[in-house]
């Protein structure tokens, strides 16, 4: 049952992201994920996307396709959780390198997001709240403090005004503070991250919030064909990224083909693989 | 069959905004709303908004209700709608004072919405669609042009690239252009208007459009309990107008009660009901 431990995780999680306990309830969910997919029928959907191909699992009664999974990135191996977060409980990530925790990371959130299209119909709020936790929990642990989600703004007569904000973490005094914006896909919605960064940059000053989404994949099922496409905006990224803010990095789990392109266009918009993140991050706040 | 109206009008739509064939479809939708909504059962809905009073309309089988209507501005008149179309025909609104044109445009909206919301399970795109035919052919033809939604952004090294927009309006040289988002609600989507007002500012200058979006109204039911509430966000509102870009006006067709008071802070943002447009624009412009 996956959403029995989704269910227990916003308790542990609203009192401390980085916990053990969140740790195990995440990977409790995935176990359970993993037990109700891999006995299901996979239907090879069309890919349009480059490169790439894509499959559906078809609930037991043939009624139910879930979202489209990533063939190269899914690893339904529950023991590579296990090892992963053996290494965060040492610490050590040795071995982890960013291609690894990608496809660990990208198996987990899809299997859940899969899991809950089988059960609920176009529940999309449950899989974004599970994204939090998910993605929450690691980048708490890797900075090792909480996330807030408001932040206050100084005004001039006296009044009190909070922004609300993705998860913001703050380093403390003398570092960057990071803004971490997470969705489990943007399309044109994506504008809001810039639009953030706008605010932040504009009450705190430019380069004291680095702002780093992170993001599922941007893909789009047309269910009645089988056919996979993705969304991509790179020219109107482009022109947020000139025109309203500077976003730090852009990781994604199942990078879009359009958005690589990304970083060699000048000035480049540093679009990564979410993996990099455990390993550049030290560089970043440097 | 309000959709054999609704369909029929992207053809004429797409070739003239403010055609009179475009005005008689809206108004044969209107028409046949309310033929079937009408004869409908009006369920009371326990309204938190203060001074505000909603219903809701069930279907014939007690299976599905519509969205909120509010009670007040409802107004199944379609000699009503026949008097406006006349006025617009002959370009005089002479006793078209902006409250009769907001409840009059009102009525028109939500009929349509709670119709799809009995024919159709979750679908806000055709709504959304009709509202944009609505008010682009009422702000077409009081504008007397027809809007683009995509703008050629100026650019080094000889590339060529175009911003997505909502509606824009040029009104010529030496005038300024109208940035035009249309939405059912906003909620805290309202950061995208703001953001793409930023790049219309950064890309062409601050001033040379005037955003003036449009919004339905900001309810939201609770089914189960059959209670309305609206959500609004006056002080996230304050914090965008201040340090993302400045809005001209924001029109509500359902004025929510939390953003009449920007009226009135300092700086204020402009909050009006939608038919002030139709007085108010030639000042605008000037």
């Amino acid at each position: 049952m996956p959403l029995t431990f989704y269910k227990g995780l916003r308790k542990p999680f609203g009192q401390d992201h980085r916990s053990p306990e969140v740790r195990r309830l995440l990977g409790e969910a995935f176990r359970a994920c993993l037990a109700l997919l891999l006995p299901l029928q996979r239907i090879e959907l069309v890919s349009f996307v480059p490169n790439k191909q894509y499959l559906a699992f078809a609930s037991e009664d043939g009624t139910k396709r879930t979202r489209a999974v990533n063939t190269a990135l899914f690893n339904p191996d529950f023991a590579e959780w296990e090892a992963f977060a053996a290494a965060m409980e040492a610490n050590e990530l040795h071995g982890f390198e960013p291609a690894r925790i990608t496809r660990l990371i990208y198996s987990v959130a899809i299997s859940f997001c899969c899991a809950v299209d089988l059960i609920h119909d176009r529940d999309n709020k449950t899989p974004a709240t599970f994204f939090e936790y998910l993605i929450g929990h690691l980048f708490a642990w890797r900075l090792g403090v909480n996330p807030q989600t408001s932040i206050q703004v100084l005004n001039l007569d006296n009044e009190e005004t909070h922004l609300t904000t993705d998860f913001i973490f703050d380093l403390g005094e003398q570092r960057p503070k990071f803004h971490l914006p997470l969705k489990t896909s943007t399309r044109e919605r994506v504008i809001q991250v810039w639009a953030h960064q706008r605010v932040l940059d504009g009450v705190f000053g430019t380069g004291r919030f680095l702002g780093t989404p992170v993001i599922l994949t941007e893909t789009k099922t047309d269910a009645k064909k089988g056919e996979v496409i993705e969304i991509c905006l790179p020219e109107q990224w482009r022109i947020y990224q000139m025109h309203i803010a500077q976003l730090k990095r852009v990781y994604y789990l199942d990078m879009p083909a359009a958005y690589i392109r990304l970083n060699e266009v000048f000035p480049p918009i540093h679009v990564k693989e979410f993996g990099e993140f455990f390993w550049e991050v030290d560089a970043l706040v440097a």
